[in-house]
């Protein structure tokens, strides 16, 4: 084995990706270290360069969503089925580690994503403790950190098109309670976005629309089941794409409606596109990008509405995307997302290509 | 039998109420007519008065929730029990009448407040059409409005003190989906409010706290099972009454807060109260006073909070509040909301002490 | 327009069907009369000729899921969505009728579909009141019952594939609380055990497993999209298909298990095929064909399990599978569940056909 | 300290109770030593002495639910809400530990009391690994087992009166789904009978019923809010049982009925009870007594019955059930379920009164 690995580090706020060099890293007891295959980029790979998360423990290494082969195991592991983790074996793993089991919200609210203990790779994890993100060519695995082997026959760059999306698009679906033949508008045609529409496409929805930008990202969406989508660019008045859906809504506006922006102001744009009773969840605002102004009469009180935030996601999600990724990808094709490979050198370009939407989404094959 | 009968009559938006008279109704089949014993004076009658309500058909008897002794009825009739309505009897009704059963929000979302349909004795009645409103002498029950008996040992003060507030409170507290042991907290002291209250206590909170003004409403709380009440006029800073409430909670927030000021400026205060992964229910909006800023990261999505509009009433939540106040009012007292009675020609009276907050609930007996 | 038309009759348990004449209907205002383009044979006329449905006031004209052109209506009628009904409109309606919306299993419990004022066209009509089933040249709708446009595209033979299987099957589907990347196991291949399989997987099961007979009921299911099926003749004894369920479940038994067979054996069976804390749905035990043996212990208390009758379908659910029936038809075929189609005068061999299980589903074609 | 402490033992099912004596117990870091104040006897003890549950590795050390005073830490040591436990802190614990947070069921199905790797003092531990039950003067609390303080007030007598009944009740309660306003039949007059009954009427019920015997226990029952109880000896008949509750129900059945008995008769009988679309839930079958007979079509599918297994409690229940009991206990006297007190040299005696129903709940004063 080598003495040394290489990995793309984020050393500050707005400062210039670098490539180091770390020691090459040995399994703990109960953990274990992957040869990377591919980790993600995403959007909050750039929200981590423009500093806009509190508490990021700068220097790290990104890349929180990554697939490898099993190089060493601290130990015999097992997968959550009871399944033996073998060397070699094509794994992601949940980048979610920490939860305490101990604290209020874990054992009193079972509200496992606010337990303040919760870390996350390539987030919340300083690359002074250690290769824990998926910029690297390795990556250590901490003891009670969960591994998910791939199924067979799933192509390691379709997982990759899912990314961190499966987990937080499927939760996001959970929370819109979508029932079999709703109508569910999407905003935002990100990552999130698009895995959120496939998800509640195969939650039973009627109908899926997807309202975003650009074209590429749209076009995706059609080919992946959404049924109809709206681009910004042809509707810049947010009066208008209310119009859109209550015009597909005889009138009424959509069962669900589920924000993935970003943008606050999509927030009260969503609240008009929603049917009385309808449900709405906001699970795109990740980051403080301001405040919004709405109108509590007639968007919820009125309305009878239900709005949902919906933050990370919890192993059992991440589980079951990847079960109906299995399923499904053969005739949804997840790869699609997955605009552009690139090597661990060019990770400042990336990042960049990823903040100018120019890529559905990037991956690193370092 | 007399050939008329009086009624209080709010002619116009702002209009001095005047008293008239109106033919003796009688029952068509499947009706029934009242002989007024109470009817409220409640909150929705001073945004009546205000013209702040839409779609009102002025001239209009006020009134929605009232008892009174059956006086005639067209035809046999029964209660939803089975049991027959008998002539003499004291009996409510459920204010809300002529929900379709047909209309795409009744048949397929099942949302049955959203009906169009929907009418609402006092509020959405004309006076041109019948004397259906309860401040009259007597009132006209269509076919199809559906007859409560009080049950027995209820007192027909203790009913009105609950009032509409029953099905509301009860309501809100069904969405706030209170679980036992929780801390639930209710923003407004109003009829509303306090009922929120007594049935998140009911529900089988272990703590509810109510932030209201003024003095004697909070009085009235704690007489009915509140565990502790702040007056607005002791923490006149949104900021302060969110430290009260973080005091209570181990600093984490209520798990569930129920809105019922009016004011939307309580939203984004009420939304700072919550605990992650709470629920917050907005019931206070009936009528659009105003937009509120909040902050979609912050207060909903970070939050995984859970925000629930509140509209109305069905005839399970009147039916199931009084249940509960039949077997609740001897420990808690509703009586005690009732500050004064007024015979009808005191109307305006009754209107103005309940706008200038200086009485819990006022009612009429006619 | 004739004078009369022709109807199939259903006289008394175990009677030959007879061909009669009846005047041809005409509406009553706010009703309608079809032209009868195809009814159904389902399991539940083949009990209705067994007698073992209770309060059947034979005569009967049975077909209880039918479509139909438009050939008069009585006066203006609109569909749920507000869309007017014209002459020669394909439609169907759902068949049952006459929920009162006024006892208390429709008011206070919301429990529409165990109203005990509820009829159903075929079965719990009497050929004396006129033509209120399917197997018949023309139907008359009675003002009140809902009229459902076939959507533009579907084909009139895949609807009737779903047949009255597409309220029930989306019903018991609803029940279960399918979760994305359930496993599902659907006991029973009749009509409603498949539909309730394409409903699972149209829920987000990862994986929907059929258990039944005969093989080509089985081969239906797999083309439309279940995963595995065993046929009982491959595996007689109970025992060995629980293991069958267990080997496909990493030995826990599936999420979601649905009854859907008729014999009251099926459910001892099938709580030995449920994981811990998973949901058993029964929706297969129309009749009463015999008490089950289980144990409290281990199939309930210490499994944590959650057993769901369901009985009937309520209109939300017979649009909401309609409108997913024009979404994936075309994937799907449902066309393929009708093996035969009769004419009226051979209504007895299409029961005969129904009860010997020759056909998946049979139709009429009037 | 004294080098050794007493400890009542059950060597083998049957044998008689030997009382001997243990190292005294030191804490391992992050463990903790109770100086045991109360222990309870409860009907799983009586199933260990007869040997009904599979498993148990005899020798043990009975006694799940205690409460003591701490000892001794082993370090510094937080409750769930995050403040320091004391040396003198009076404290009790909850008696699962072991969860392993990693399986299947915990992380996948969040179905946690079915994890297959947990643990329950007195009834999986054996006294080879230490003083793991409250049948001793100490207990060894492990680390990561979570103790719970008593709230300021709490008398210990009235927790234990409550015991392990407060957990296993507020579960079944929750189960059971309470609206406000239902019917509530018990089955069961037992401790956890009567902690579902009180639970079942602070989330709200209207009327609650328990049906059970011996008389004392009915009275108990009635002391603490219950509405009306029967007693099993005046009603020896189950048809007699079902009529009664139909006489109280309007002849429709209760809302929801929770079996408490260990009788698998119970379950058809309380299926008679049971209202359409009522929820049954089976809480008293926590050994297998034997089978039962249903009718899958009459009892479940045709009433549109949710039948519930309630397997154990979570720490969130056992947390929620000591805050409600904190509100309450001065109305309610939780007291009242102790009937008897015993030193710990009287094991065999105490579990004889509770074997034949002499005493609602025993406890040890060590």
């Amino acid at each position: 084995m080598p003495e040394t690995i290489r990995a793309a580090v984020m050393t500050a706020p707005r400062a210039a990706l670098e490539i180091r060099a770390f020691p090459a890293p040995r399994p703990a007891p109960g953990g274990a270290v992957l040869q990377t295959l591919l980790s993600e980029v995403c959007g909050t790979d750039v929200h981590l360069h423009h500093g806009r998360l509190a508490g990021v423990p700068y220097p790290i290494i990104p890349g929180h969503v990554s697939c490898g082969r099993v190089l060493e195991t601290g130990g015999s592991l097992n997968d959550v089925e009871g399944r033996p983790i073998t060397t070699g074996q094509l794994v992601t793993f949940y980048d979610v580690f920490g939860t305490c089991g101990a604290c209020w919200h874990c054992l009193v609210a079972r509200a496992a994503t606010r337990c303040p203990h919760r870390r996350v790779y390539g987030i919340t994890t300083s690359a002074r403790d250690g290769v824990l993100g998926g910029w690297a060519e390795r990556i250590e695995i901490l003891p009670g950190v969960r591994l998910l082997p791939l199924p067979d026959g799933v192509d390691p760059l379709a997982f990759m098109g899912g990314g961190c999306g499966l987990g937080t698009g499927l939760h996001a679906v959970e929370r819109a309670q979508v029932a079999l033949g709703d109508t569910v508008v999407v905003q935002g045609s990100g990552p999130v976005g698009l895995n959120a529409a496939v998800f509640a496409a195969l939650s039973g929805a009627a109908s899926v629309l997807v309202i975003g930008a650009p074209a590429p990202r749209l076009a995706v969406a059609r080919e992946m089941d959404v049924d109809e989508t709206l681009d910004l660019a042809d509707a810049p008045a947010p009066a208008d794409r209310v119009v859109w859906v209550r015009a597909r809504t005889a009138g009424r506006g959509a069962d669900a409606v589920i924000e993935a922006t970003g943008n606050p102001q999509a927030v009260p744009e969503g609240l008009e596109m929603l049917r009385d009773a309808g449900r709405y969840v906001i699970v795109g605002q990740y980051t403080d990008a301001g405040d919004a102004t709405i109108n509590p009469h007639r968007h919820v009180n009125r309305r009878h509405a239900t709005v949902l935030g919906c933050w990370g996601y919890e192993f059992t999600h991440f589980h079951r995307a990847i079960a109906l990724l299995a399923r499904h990808d053969r005739r949804l094709g997840w790869r699609r997302l997955v605009s552009r490979q690139y090597p661990l050198d060019r990770a400042g370009e990336a990042l960049a290509a990823m903040a100018a939407l120019e890529v559905v989404k990037a991956v690193f094959r370092p």
